[in-house]
């Protein structure tokens, strides 16, 4: 499949050398589904030259089925290094690719005579390439340009823009129109145009890059999960706790993220500032476990306490790069569901079963079945990003590795996945579309409780050191919710529906009716909504269509003489007339078991 | 009452200086609920002299009554100053004052000569003194010596650390011992206090002075309280918003926190030491309302869909001297219970009455029945510490008194009382002891809507500027459970109790029916407990008294056979054996109806 694909590539750069011979080529490798290609299109002279847009991909890919058509063979030469500074004297990107040779081969450029370059040709076209290529054009499938895009030359800022034409190409026209559904699909589910078409949530400049506003629509769902979440853990004996957003430097120094993370939080709050006499400067919180361990801290710990389990749904702040940020998926800005189980070692085995079990029921309820399983593990190469011995961590790794290993859990490993104290197991969520989203992480960590100087009283009387699970199941409220929009394309399954049902009374003389049915379903907690302007009933189903609301009950004289409704569903199901304990029965049922209409 | 208690600082300096002659005086006023006297104990040559301390009042007390009872004139005598340093030689803070006075009167020093000064006899006690003093020692009520606290020399940390006793003195010994039963009572509700008895929260030094770890019991409280308030505010078209701590200090320009606000804040976070490429720094936010702006002006509005309401439960923090810190009523990190509704002109007078209203009702679930009403204004020679226009202002604090007179709502003006952006209805709630507390503001806002430039498109198709009402209901979660610690003196009614049902096994062999009582209210959301200890029952009882859990369930055989428990109430009352249903319908019509036991 690479090969095709990056032989592909080849087959586009022959196209727009066809279609505009002064272009001149940098590269085009395969990637991840897919291939690109990138061009610098100004003319030698820096006049105006050919910039490629969208608009120019169907002539592009015409050619490009044009040459196909010629079944020209792939043919690979080998060259000596001068030859090939002949044959591309007029591209520039590829006589700088030939010097860097010299660099990867550490000696001096005039060194490379005699050395020899692979250069293929198919027809009159011909590329610095090491290969390996398909034959022939003919073996190549059928392929679709997909979308025009900048690139620095090398990746590099401080090199030259350059025109990144991207294409992907599958072996039959099935597989292509596949992909290329999937695409559509993941467009269409984009949670950034969904959140504004629906009005969930927005990102403002003057408040910062990277820190989500939650509207009201958007709030709701977060409350219900949150909701969701909180009994669940109070079900399986966690206890909630508050904590602050900030905290000294001296706590973070003790944690060691001062020492081991320090890229990753916001710049410090200078007290001095302030006041002379203020002891040192306060950081953002990037996790809650220090305020946690403070707690547990406060007073005495006897063993017969062990497990304590606290809760957080917590606010952290960490930064980012403002290039990577992406929607809600990637922020600086969120609220972890967080939770440190600190118990004995007798005991965290039976803990962290549970929480895999806790996690996988908390997944599928919103429809993350399929979960991938990697065992996050620190990197041995780069011992400077971890805390705590050696001893620790190969203990910490080896006891996770067994229990997914006693478990039968298939899984992955994840070299330096692990967090800086502690190894973990993550479950990554597999969405509608086959896409894996980061949810769950469990972390077994024996440094922390170190670092801090915990301890519990044993059965002997003497003071012991206990052992610190740190998981969060859906990762943060921003990501998951944000993953959620994607799942679910906007149309919340009934129990988190910003509105659950909309009343459309079919004129004014049924608003009366409508306005009891909705306090009704108000009175039972019910998000109910009246749609009482004064427009054609058939363009207010349309627009609670477009808003996704999954129920629409349409009210007309008849329904307010039989106490009914007539009840439609979200994606123009009818379900008829019904009356409004037989709808209430309903709708009560899709929340109290969290499913789809 | 004033100059009968200033007379009694003159008895307490009388009775100091009987018995430790070589004591210096320094001031002795008359203050609220009593009267203090600062005293230098120290002998002149600096040798080891008497600090008193809370062992010595009694003795002092005894010689203060020894004195009264000679029933001596107060004596006021004018005398030149010359006399009067005469008088005090071995006084030096008396000298000192005595020289003030040429600072007062802005005169050098030597220009005193001929002034004439008012001084105090009784007996062989002299004070420099203005007086008032009741005529006769007899004239003095009954009095009592408080505590011992060190105090600067004219409240300056740059001068000597002086000895205050505090003292109190009524009329009659009825009036007195009424006064000492409140301070009892005071002090045995502190909410530090009984926090941690209760374990219910702790400040650590290693997170920040100010900033409050809410431990799980009290995090249950605050929980059930956050679930209500929300409840009531959904009920009553609010909508809920969730937006980030921090924000870009443009917003803050734009807000005007930068220019009226800034002693309240954090010191920034300065993004320059992260990357140059960043605009701007961040401010943690000390308020929530910019945010709030920002989604109301994520689209366009119409006049349709006004009153818009938005609610958040928003931490916040505000940098506060540490001296002024209290526990959890005076904090630097706290959780705001804020709303802003964005209206038209022509609603604003609805909405503020309904605000009255929400607050008098939530306030009651409380047992803060009684609330004392401010309006709180500008004050007219601080221009400097306000945003917006002179005829903005007027026309807003008109409005809000008009609001209270229509409603013939008793009300006191606090001059100088109002936020930045505009005037303030605010209700005091008045607690089991009589003492007032900080709750609920309803601010009117004509300046920030300008400022942020937020507009509705009105009925005649054009732009307008709406009203913006700030308001919360409790003021901040940390003051406000703080507050109700020490209304409910840490025994929470039913509904907020931590614990709402603790169940006592007479012995081991009733722990199974101990076990399926506890599971059968844990499944009505009823938060039971097992105190399974091998301990004898009335020292469970008593430990469960401790606790303060409204609820004991004493088992044993006879009511496991009967499957009934034998309910025993806080406060040792006995409601004799019950069937567990009825039990469980009690329990749920106190959680209900939000009562005490």
């Amino acid at each position: 499949m690479e090969t095709m694909r990056h032989s592909c590539s080849h087959l586009l750069a022959a196209a727009v050398m066809e279609l505009w011979p002064e272009t001149k080529l940098a590269i085009g490798p395969a990637i991840e589904n897919g291939f690109y290609y990138d061009f610098d299109p100004s003319p030698p002279a820096g006049g105006s030259g050919q910039v490629f847009s969208d608009a120019d991909l169907p002539k592009i890919e015409a050619k490009m089925a044009e040459i196909k058509a010629k079944n020209l063979t792939f043919i690979k030469k080998e060259i000596p290094v001068e030859e090939a500074r002949k044959l591309f004297s007029d591209q520039p990107y590829k006589l700088e690719l030939i010097d860097d040779l010299a660099k990867t081969e550490g000696v001096n450029v005039s060194n490379l005579q005699g050395v020899k370059l692979n250069v293929y040709e198919t027809g009159n076209f011909v590329d610095l390439c090491i290969g390996p290529h398909v034959e022939n054009t003919k073996d190549i499938g059928s392929f679709k340009l997909l979308s025009v895009a900048g690139a620095y030359w090398k990746g590099s800022e401080k090199n030259k823009m350059l025109t990144r034409i991207y294409g992907t190409c599958f072996p039959t026209k099935e597989e292509l129109d596949e992909y290329l559904n999937f695409l559509e699909e993941v467009k269409k589910r984009d949670h950034r145009s969904i959140g504004k078409e629906l009005d969930l949530f927005s990102i403002d400049d003057s408040v910062g890059p990277g820190l989500i506003l939650w509207h009201p629509k958007l709030s709701v769902v977060r409350e219900e999960i949150e909701l969701y979440w909180r009994k669940q853990h109070r079900k399986k004996g966690y206890q909630y706790v508050y904590t602050p957003h900030i905290g000294l430097d001296n706590l973070w120094k003790t944690s060691g993220h001062l020492q081991t993370f320090k890229e990753g939080l916001y710049p410090p709050m200078s007290m001095e500032l302030k006041n002379k006499e203020e002891a040192g400067n306060y950081y953002l919180k990037p996790m809650s476990c220090p305020f946690h361990v403070r707690i547990y801290k406060s007073r005495p710990r006897s063993y017969r306490e062990l497990p304590v389990r606290y809760c957080e749904l917590g606010s952290v702040y960490r930064y980012e790069g403002s290039g990577v940020l992406h929607g809600m998926l990637r922020v600086r800005g969120f609220t972890q569901d967080d939770a440190h189980i600190i118990c004995r070692e007798d005991q965290f085995e039976k803990e962290i079963n549970n929480v895999l079990n806790s996690a996988m029921e908390m997944n599928a309820v919103f429809g993350f079945n399929k979960l991938n399983v990697y065992l996050s593990l620190r990197n041995p190469e780069e011992k400077e990003k971890y805390v705590g011995e050696k001893e620790t961590w190969d203990k910490a790794e080896k006891v996770l590795k067994e229990i997914l290993e006693k478990r039968k859990i298939p899984y992955k490993e994840d070299i330096g996945g692990a967090k800086f104290y502690g190894p973990a197991i993550d479950l990554k969520a597999v969405d509608a579309l086959g896409r894996e989203w980061q949810g769950t992480t469990i972390q077994l960590d024996f440094n922390l409780p170190l670092r801090f100087g915990m301890t519990y009283i044993g059965q002997d009387g003497k003071e012991h050191t206990p052992v610190m699970i740190h998981h969060t199941l859906l990762g943060s409220m921003e990501r998951f919710v944000g993953t959620l929009i994607e799942q679910y394309s906007g149309a919340f399954p009934v129990w988190l529906a910003p509105v659950q049902a909309k009343i459309i009374p079919v004129s004014e003389k049924s608003l009366e009716y409508a306005k009891s049915v909705a306090e009704k379903l108000q009175n039972e907690d019910i998000r109910a909504e009246i749609d009482g302007r004064n427009e054609r009933m058939q363009s207010k189903i349309r627009d609670a269509e477009t808003e996704k609301v999954p129920y629409m009950l349409i009210i007309g004289p008849k329904e307010a003489e039989s106490d009914s409704v007539s009840v439609r569903v979200r994606g123009e199901k009818d379900l008829g007339v019904m009356k409004l304990p037989a709808f209430l029965a309903l709708i009560k049922e899709d929340i109290a078991k969290k499913r789809q209409v």
